[in-house]
């Protein structure tokens, strides 16, 4: 078993704001997160893969090959765009980066090939700020 | 003469629109960073200070107070906003890097303390994209 | 389950040295980290939590008040301090990063709020030195 | 149990080739990653040990000592080298970062001490791509 | 007068050499890095011009399009190869980081629009090791 | 005229404290950063030098040979000392990141080859702190 990790990155806008709160509660629970016009981060995506090496190719699986899967499945859908309003698989998601990452799993979930196991989506924010998520 | 750099950082959503433009000029010129919604980044705000060393602090200036007014003038106008909206100083202007790093400048400039100079202004949008402003 | 990870730093000063044995025997064992006059670190504190996401916010935690509880319990007390002379709660102990990420669990420990679960604390003592705990 | 994590980089060529292959298969599989006059990589080794913690030192390990290991076994064999040509761990494997990280777990396992385990062999081959190698 | 930066990255292998020693003159000079078999680094391009804002677009230029003259001219042709062997614009020439930066900057000039102008070319061998070259 | 430069790192403890001053009117200019116990940083140290590229080797100075100069006149000197005690180029300064890098071109100043010059020092107290010298 081995491990094999692909780095990328998009821009997005987002807000935290629940609709069923009040704009006082979500300024007092979100605190500038609320601003009603939105702010936003350079995104890093950190995506981790595990199975078998292959023997013909000492691959786990071709980084570019998981790299275009990722672009097309999350990226492309995502990067420059607006993550409360763009973005279909957020629609009714408070745009938390813990929501995000869940939902990213579930975008790469079913495009991977059959002998390798999605291990770790890791979701920067900000330098300081990551969530990840290992499945159930 | 030597010379003293702080780094901040803010997070803001933006997008790039002419307003004299149309809709279908803007997308042409701006492509994604035009997007109706907005996106956004995490900037990297990277100030430098020149002068002369003070003889019985060995500083040109107090790191904390440079970053003192950065924080004042500069970051809290701007972090968690968006740049075409919410930020008094970038009325009316488009919000690319190269505008957002003059007026910094401008914001810096007149909170500086007698004996030091502004140097430069140096902006990260993106880590593969900067801009530089050494003034006039 | 999901994890939440926050980013600190604190600049302390130090020494590797065992009190029971010859100064001969310290610099024999720890070299010149057992320099008399002390050295120093620029430390990165990595700390991850676990958890269920929390349907109202989105979030395991709100990163600001774990970033609050670290500041308050670990950071206030360490930071441009003196690891072995000026921190309680390494007093008696080596203070190496081994050691110095044991305590640093054990601060954190008591004020996580009870629908967290502390995960594991990694402590940078330069770029190319780490140590994590994950509890027992 | 804790875990002392060190970084070591090394310079190196290579190729992605099939020996069993076409040269045209080879491109198909491996693009421009199978140029036949070598093309290279600064990697990133980031080595991870367990283990219990030492009264007298504070350490799991010294550090400067488990650097002298991979160094030795590692690094040193590897360096501004061709992978494909000049290592001799790597005869008769391809070039793969997946390879290179299980070639590099056994060289470093017969050399640490008896009360430390490996934990993890982590690879970057570019800053946007890793593997890890836990064992069996 | 306002300065825009863009960074790329590319990975190829080289050797230094000059043709005109023995071989033992070139180890003594270039040490490893005369390596017969080649080694290899991930090189960061770091490419800075300056010039005027445009008023309608708040750009010196398109980040992107400065992205697109780099990989055309620079990047497409180097990434993935080897510098002695592969490359155009450096046969003939010692394959120094100095000698590279040298020929890139001659390889980017022709192609930037006429309303800015080159700046700098600043080329990291290694996270350890860079070269800038602002012209004649 | 070509520019190479090289990175460098050292750890050392320090405070900042005028001995003409009060204790108490230390703390008030240099709050935590007079620590009476110390504290301490892993300093980043990058060279600048600059000039004629030889045609022989590619090479404005070999980069290896720079770094052993500033290891031989600084980091060895100054790596795991403390800056205020241990470090004669220092004895009578306030220990300052200014006045250290300031002392540091004055250390390296006479070891270089006739054919280079001294372009910058630059040193990084933090991540987010640097200074820059360029000489008289």
């Amino acid at each position: 078993m081995i491990f094999l990790t692909r780095h990328e990155h998009f821009n997005a806008a987002h807000k935290l704001y629940n609709p069923g709160w009040s704009e006082e509660k979500n300024i007092e629970v979100f605190g500038k997160c609320a601003n009603a016009n939105w702010h936003g981060h350079n995104y890093n995506l950190i995506v981790t893969i595990k199975g078998e090496v292959n023997e013909d190719t000492g691959f786990l699986m071709d980084a570019k090959k998981l790299s275009a899967i990722l672009s097309e499945h999350v990226c492309e859908k995502i990067d420059h765009k607006n993550l409360n309003l763009d973005v279909d698989f957020m629609f009714g998601k408070l745009a938390s980066t813990e929501n995000l990452a869940l939902a990213i799993w579930e975008q790469i979930l079913p495009h991977l090939p059959y002998n390798v196991k999605l291990h770790c989506v890791k979701l920067y924010e900000t330098p300081s700020i990551c969530v990840e998520y290992f499945g159930n």
